[in-house]
């Protein structure tokens, strides 16, 4: 028997214990042996648990940590602190450990993997990006002989949910956000998936693996889609492409380039057709072309099959060689300025004669050429006009946009979103 | 140095070679050694070869077999022998073996994995199925901890090229087969492709791993694209679908189902917009859901992608506990006339008073309903009639349509295609 530690009994802690009752008979003929739960954290030692775990619960974490059966700890408890020191603490123990934690794998995973590479434990974290679709193992094994030159990305089910209902069901975002939030696919405070800082954490470890330099998601240019409203979506269609949360990694010939924003994407793109809470990234290799993983991002089962499946391979790989850091490289980041892409930008001005003009020298200025220029509704003498630039650098663009701000006949600038291809 | 063999210099080995040469420091980087190719067994010792074989070229199996520097061969030679023999005795001399050929895997591949369990050596084939898409250990390794109750691909980029130029070009089969083997994407004898024997090899490994039980080719029923007409085509576009060669396996109660035949989809399934040379795997399992993989399925530089990624772990994972065979369920595979599904027909018959009623007769007394019936264009005194069944087992609408076809009122059965779904 494998005697295993849990920390956390939340949704996915429980979604873990139940699928290793499940599937104990499977487990047991492709790894040798069963998996027994010995230990499971919790915070609230007095609240009602599953049979499931009777007799195991606890609230002292020296109890997993000192005992000298369990070989292998999951942390399904997520948040940084504790969940940090005690990874820290069971690595040092030379206990593998398995995580679904973005947050402390984004932020710390580099520290971790020189622990676990000092005391020769594995240290698996396939459920902290895009829950039990297999991406991390796939990437640092399946493609190890491409040098990787792209990712990209849909690595939040929430966000794309609600720009998914947007788009199907015409309904504004705070709408689609509340749906979200009733059927329990986004938080009560939505914070973090909204404004793109769990995407943001989710590229920030591909990307570390896809280039093998450390990104952080600070240095991850992340934009939110609370911005985009449903005249967006709606213009986006007229131009044969939707609206989606997209984690772009790329590496350039000095530079890596990270951000996390709205994308108009063509409807023709592969990622354009993944709607609803999953989750698709496209992996792009010098050997192997593009390559996309497609599944359910989230949710109790589907991350319990990517933590479940660590802990097996932990045990397999026991006495293995392991895959600890792989960021051998130093390279920078590139200032979210120097971005080169084409831009949608969506104006409301006064409608008097000449505005556009201005507004067309502004971009002229700068050196930004447009490929589509269109007004639509006018109401109470004020214009929309929508616009779509050829590839500019961001710098140029904001320049051209602080100027045109400026301008008296312009009411708001109202979205400016980057799109990927032509539109 | 870790010193590699490859057996077979043709377009893959080709790929395999100069990726190394390409990627060599990255290797490196990734694995803590280089990859040096000692010597590539070819047919013609007298061809012209690039630079980057020079001096390792040999006809002589036995120079890679008996050399102890080689702890690694390649085999990417394909067909059955002598790729067969060579890769036995290459495991019997405890050398570790990568191999993209999927004639011997699906055929051999349980006998193979046991030479290297008893000798502890990898036997690794990710480039057997997908080209470079990354799914057989995804599946092994990422996906273990789950049930997995289906597998459905597209697994044949030769028939999905067709298909999809037949499809967007309105060309019929002959055209779209005519134009893939002058684009090199068709063989000058398509048979293996276009008979979907090729898609059967690679389903039956796919189903040997995701249900742990020895499924072999002959097992799976068959059929081919090249029966498929434009008329198809269109009336499938009729009936917002489209028609793709799929593979299918999938898990009953009691057994196993595995099939390759046409099957019209809903254009909003994920495998309907797989289009081109691209590949797609779609696996189910209890915890995860459904997780697509998606790329290129075959090519140069894609294939030898998975193949260096092979030799780099087989290296990796030289002291490790390997992933053998995996079959150890005994399931029966089902009789595909007991394979419920619903069905597109297209018939041809004399326009005279009473056909329909006749054919309707047939199939009621077999227990087949019809979800939809419509007349098509009449020529010569001839209708052509398209009808869907609802669901039914095959048997059931073979001896209808073994009735149907003694009618003299019938001029012909042109197409039965499965559907997935509702159409």
């Amino acid at each position: 028997m494998i005697q295993v530690g849990i920390l956390g009994l939340g949704t996915v802690g429980t979604g873990v214990v139940e699928l290793i009752e499940k599937n104990n008979d499977i487990i047991e003929k492709r790894i040798g042996d069963r998996i027994n739960i010995k230990k499971v954290l919790v915070k609230n030692i007095n609240k009602r648990r599953s049979s499931l775990v009777e007799g195991k619960i606890t609230d002292k974490f020296e109890d997993i940590l000192e005992d000298e059966d369990i070989s292998v700890v999951a942390e399904v408890m997520g948040g940084e602190e504790p969940a940090l020191t005690y990874i820290r603490e069971l690595l040092s123990r030379g206990k593998h450990v398995v995580t679904a934690n973005k947050e402390v794998i984004s932020e710390h995973g580099n520290e971790l993997l020189k622990i676990s590479a000092e005391k020769d434990v594995n240290l698996l974290f396939e459920a902290s990006v895009g829950g039990g679709i297999p991406i991390i193992m796939p990437m640092k094994q399946c493609l190890s002989a491409n040098d990787i030159v792209k990712v990209m990305g849909i690595l939040n089910g929430t966000t794309n949910y609600i720009l998914s209902q947007m788009t199907e069901k015409s309904e504004s975002f705070s709408e689609a956000l509340e749906k979200a939030q009733l059927e329990g696919c986004a938080e009560s405070d939505p914070t973090n998936d909204v404004k793109g800082f769990d995407a943001a954490r989710k590229l920030a470890i591909l990307s570390s693996i896809a280039f093998n330099t450390r990104i952080t998601p600070e240095q991850v240019y992340t934009e939110g889609i609370d911005n985009i409203s449903h005249l967006d979506i709606e213009y986006a269609r007229e131009l044969g492409a939707v609206i989606k949360l997209i984690a772009l990694g790329k590496k350039n010939e000095n530079n890596i380039e990270v951000s996390v924003t709205p994308v108009l994407l063509k409807k023709d793109h592969p990622l354009a057709s993944v709607s609803g809470t999953f989750n698709a990234i496209m992996v792009e290799g010098d050997a192997v072309g593009p390559v996309m993983f497609y599944g359910l991002g989230a949710g109790k089962m589907p991350t319990a099959s990517a933590v479940v499946a660590d802990i097996m391979e932990a045990v397999r790989n026991k006495n293995g060689s392991k895959l600890h850091c792989t960021c051998y490289n130093r390279l920078n980041v590139m200032d979210s300025g120097e971005s080169v892409t084409s831009f949608y930008l969506r104006l409301r001005v006064f409608d008097r004669p000449g505005v556009l003009s201005k507004i067309a020298g502004a971009f002229g200025e700068n050196q930004i050429s447009l490929s589509k220029v269109f007004q639509k509704n006018t109401i109470n003498g004020t214009a929309e006009i929508v616009m779509v630039t050829y590839d500019v650098p961001f710098k140029n663009l904001q320049e051209a946009l602080d100027e045109i701000r400026a301008y008296k006949q312009v009411v708001e600038i109202s979205t400016v979103i980057r799109v990927e291809g032509e539109c």
